[in-house]
This record gives C-alpha cells, structure tokens and sequence, in this order.
C-alpha cells in the first residue's frame, strides 16, 4: 500500500485489534504521527503498564492487579451469590446497574460447537469446585439469550442437579423497559407473558 | 467506570485516538490483554518506531523515514508537476489509482476561518518557494469539491498570478464513474455538463 516498512508495520498492528480495518488503521497512525512524542510515550507506558500489571482474578477469572479481584476481595459483597457470565464485559454492564451484590465468575465464552468451543475450552471445572468449596445459595445464569446461551446454561445446570440446596436461576427475558408492544418480537414477547411477574403495590 | 486505574488509563488512551468511542477503547484493551506478552511488545514496539523513525519530507512535507520522502527522492518522477493535496491521506489515496508521476506538496490542511484555519496555519509558503526554486510546469489543486477546499486553491491561485507559464489546473469534477446520472446531485451535474470533455474516438 505504502512504501514506508514502518508505516505499514504499525497498520497491520492496528489493523489486529477487533473491528478495525487497514484504513482506520492508517487514520490511527496518522493521528499517533501528529501528536508529541511524550503524548505518544504515555500511550505506550498505558499499554505496557497494562500487560504488566493486570492479570486474571485467580478465583472468578474477572480482570485484576492483584491475587484476587476488587469485587472477590470485597467483604461486603454476597459471596453466597454466583453470577455467571460470558466475559469480563459482562460483569462491567452488570456492575453499573447497581442491582447486583454478589460475586461473578467469567466462563472466558459459551459452548458453540460452530466455533469449535467445547465445555472444556470454559471455565466451568473451576466454577464447580468454586461451589463444592464455598457455602453458595445461588447461581444466577447471565447469558446471551442465544441458543449457545441456553446451551450454556443448560450444560452447567446438569452438572449441578445432585446440589439439592442450590438455586440456580436465570437472569428474565422480556420486553425492553421503555419499548413498546408492538416493535418487542414474538419470542421475547412469549417469554415475557409466560415468565409474568406478579404485580406488588407495594413495590 | 471501572475499579482498575491502570485499565482506565488504557482505555483514556485508546479513546484518544480520532472516531473510537470509551466501548469500543474497552473493546481494543480487553482484547490486548488476552495476547501474549510477544505479540503486545511487537504493538509497542511498532508504534515506537514510527514516532521515532518517521518524520515529515522537508520538501512536500508528506511523511518520510529520510531527509526527503520515496516521491521527492524518485528521479523518475516527474519534478515540473507539483499536486496540492490538503494531507498525507489524499497522497495515498491518488497514488493507489496509479495516474500521477508528478510529485506532491502536503498542505496539512485546508483555509477554514470556522475552525480557525487561517492561509499561515499551511505550507503555503514552502509551497511559493519551491516554485520559485524549482522548474514547475503545472500546479494541479486536489482538494475537496467544498467551499474550503475551493477557498484554499482560490488563495494559492491569486498568489501564483505573476507566474505566467505556469499551468494551474484543478482536479475534474463530475459523475462517479459507474453512477446512474438520477442518483447524482444537480451541482455536480450541473459542473460535468459545463466541464464537459470533447470525446475522442481513438482513446
């Protein structure tokens, strides 16, 4: 495309990050050109500080600077409560509804044999000896409501059937707060009419 | 957002660069840290390099590893044909269709009192000068088809009036080629009717 080796070496490097292309790529570099050279060091330092200091939470698999992660660590979190999710983003959209006081546990994916991801690809084994383990009261599934969600699901909810105590739930499908009737699709609209939730006066 | 500073302070970075937003900034570090050491040192390593190694050609300013870039340094380029360009993109961008062998001037930009952008803000000097040093047969303006871009070349034109060999031509507009004419707007048209090219039976 471009004569210059280095140009072209640091396009294809932008060009590896998840959605960008070779000319968004170039804009990057371009950009990264303009700036000065200390703007451009602290971009560096971030991402080496990055790779250096932050690891997998050695418990849930969340991300973490430490052993363990600042929502396993945290005393006033409800360690009876696992929520299990697909990855790190997850428990970020989770976290900012300020619904939720238990911990998490990151699969790292979901079960697609499409893709080749198998069972054993997750971190299931861990999240089972995480439950032997510790005193849990619930699992909550948070997972796509995709077939490879249920699938998920599913597979996770077998291997737990013998743990009689344990409730395991799943986060409700519905309509949309603020949606309309008549623009929510029939299956979320099924779902939604089939899991009612009582109405509560009080609520 | 997040508990992590040093995650934060990625994701700021990453967020800097022009059109990517703090989701998609998350998207990109969440995806560095899932790379092994290696391959997030070599990310580094290349932007590194390209701050350090490329700087701007002193003679059209388009970007160069050396003194003077490829186009400048080529002696089978064309020097008595000088392309304005308003940036480094728009030289790769008429270098891909592979219809040019003159050599370039980078303005850096374009005159633009809205944003502040005034005719001393470009190389527009540099520009002068080198006409004056060099043997210029044509000056070709490639510039946006907007108000701005025609201001710029308005301006350069004026300066260059005394010059009275010297060619000053602008790029065509017209219909893409390819479009239906319904789909194309009245103005450009309207400018390939007036701009219209005698047809020529051996081309």
């Amino acid at each position: 495309m471009y004569n210059l080796k280095l140009l072209d070496k640091a396009v294809d490097q932008f060009a590896s990050l998840p959605g960008i292309g070779r000319k968004t790529a170039l804009k990057f570099v371009l950009h990264l050109l303009k700036r000065n050279a200390n703007e451009v060091d602290t971009f560096i330092q971030s991402i080496r500080d990055l790779k250096t200091h932050i690891r997998e939470c050695s418990c849930c698999h969340n991300i973490s600077e430490g052993e363990l992660c600042d929502i396993c660590n945290d005393p006033k979190r409800d360690s009876g409560i696992i929520c299990v999710v697909e990855n790190i983003k997850d428990i970020l959209a989770i976290e900012a509804t300020s619904q939720y006081n238990g911990l998490y546990h990151v699969l790292g994916g979901i079960i697609s044999p499409m893709d080749g991801i198998g069972p054993s690809d997750l971190h299931i084994d861990s999240l089972l000896e995480r439950i032997d383990k510790q005193p849990v009261r619930e699992i909550i599934f948070a997972l796509s409501a995709t077939i490879e969600g249920d699938t998920t699901g599913y597979y996770i909810f077998k291997k737990l059937k013998n743990k009689e105590e344990l409730v395991i739930s799943t986060i409700a499908k519905g309509i949309s707060v603020g949606n309309d009737l008549e623009y929510t699709d029939e299956l979320t609209l099924g779902r939604s009419i089939v899991n009612r939730v009582r109405f509560n006066f009080n609520e």
